[in-house]
């Protein structure tokens, strides 16, 4: 643990679900955490809970508003190990049901603000860790590798993610930033809590401190490899 | 022939490229092709080279320019049986080198303008068609399946498209309509031909009239079967 006291982490969408476990854990384990959300009141309890969590209350789809968080972040002494993109939300029912700005707003938390935090993240890594590696995680979701009716617009997103991951990381080869895919399937969060299309085994879904769990045990540093996706499914019972 | 002197198709991003040598081809068969570009120049060959060519200048990420084009289709007599979605555009470079504004250009034209676009013609044709069949024909590109570094956003809107194009397969079976995802390698094309970024086989890269004719042979109407992905490849010589 003696090393990872000295080192920061990020991560978007800290404020509920599978990022305020990865908070937990991570703030749990020594390291620093900058905990991004668009919502004060979500990120309260983990500031209470731990110290080592500092909240950033930020709309991840306006570059200035990134750029204004990356520019504090990067007075921040102690490397940036690891940046987890957890950030995103969703909107379900028949494609018909969606208008220009239903869409829009899916493009904003999906795919505009994992394009503008991995450009931020990239650049503070570049600049900040001297010779101390990086890793960019995008969540994403099972939704990014099959087709489901009622969430075309979604599947669009987390497919959009998924391209944008596989692409960057060809453009990261040969530099010290490794770019890892997680693709889970339905959480017990409020994410899927709240959507109105029946998911009616909510019960079977998985618990996102062991989905945390799993994610943190694939980041620690080897000499010749690293994983680079990793696909998290339900146990059916 | 005679057939399909009685149908109406519909081709996106018409103006230049693949667009335009499916629109020819399709008006030398005898559709009436609906001919839809953002710039009235482009399309101005095409009809007068071909009477069967209805010009419609448009965007298509604009939902009411979208609706309002679709609002004169549906006074058309005959079925609607193709919708060929060719409409894109790219910007390439390193992650670094986007903004928001060219972020928020690339969603507009390649993933926004899809789904209006399939909204619009899934509502045609199930309103228009009676019994007569359609078919969904979304022009993507190999970058849809592969990450390509100095591509990240493209790749982003590609594979989106694609997630988007199996969504919507699964979200209509069982109607008839069916959604053909088409992944075609760099053509001799404005599109590359205008990029910075050094594509410099630019000579080995195929002929649209020859992907548009691989794209027609391959809509031919089956009782038991059709083809759903048709990817197309340059011969490397």
């Amino acid at each position: 643990m003696l090393a990872e006291l000295h080192q920061n982490v990020i991560v978007t969408g800290a404020g509920s679900g599978l990022g305020a476990a990865l908070t937990a854990q991570l703030a749990s384990q020594g390291y620093h955490v900058a905990a991004l959300s668009r919502s004060a009141d979500k990120l309260e309890r983990l500031v209470t809970q731990y110290k080592r969590v500092t909240p950033f209350v930020v709309d991840l789809s306006c570059e200035e508003e990134v750029s204004q968080v990356f520019s504090k972040l990067a007075t921040w002494e102690a490397p940036f190990t690891k940046v987890f993109c957890c950030a995103g939300s969703g909107q379900f029912g028949p494609l018909a049901s969606y208008n220009q700005s239903t869409i829009q707003h899916m493009v904003n938390d999906n795919l505009l603000s994992m394009m503008l935090v991995a450009q931020a993240a990239i650049g503070l890594m570049r600049n900040h860790n001297k010779d101390t590696n990086g890793a960019l995680i995008h969540v994403m979701s099972s939704a990014a590798q099959v087709g489901k009716a009622n969430e075309t617009v979604y599947c669009a997103m987390k497919w959009g993610c998924r391209g944008f991951t596989e692409a960057l990381r060809v453009e990261l080869s040969g530099t010290n930033i490794q770019v890892v895919g997680v693709y889970p399937s339905g959480m017990q969060t409020a994410f899927w809590q709240n959507n109105a299309v029946a998911h009616d085994q909510y019960e079977q879904y998985m618990h996102p401190d062991e989905v945390a769990k799993i994610i943190l045990l694939n980041l620690q540093e080897m000499d010749s490899c690293y994983t680079a996706d990793i696909v998290i499914n339900k146990i059916k019972r």
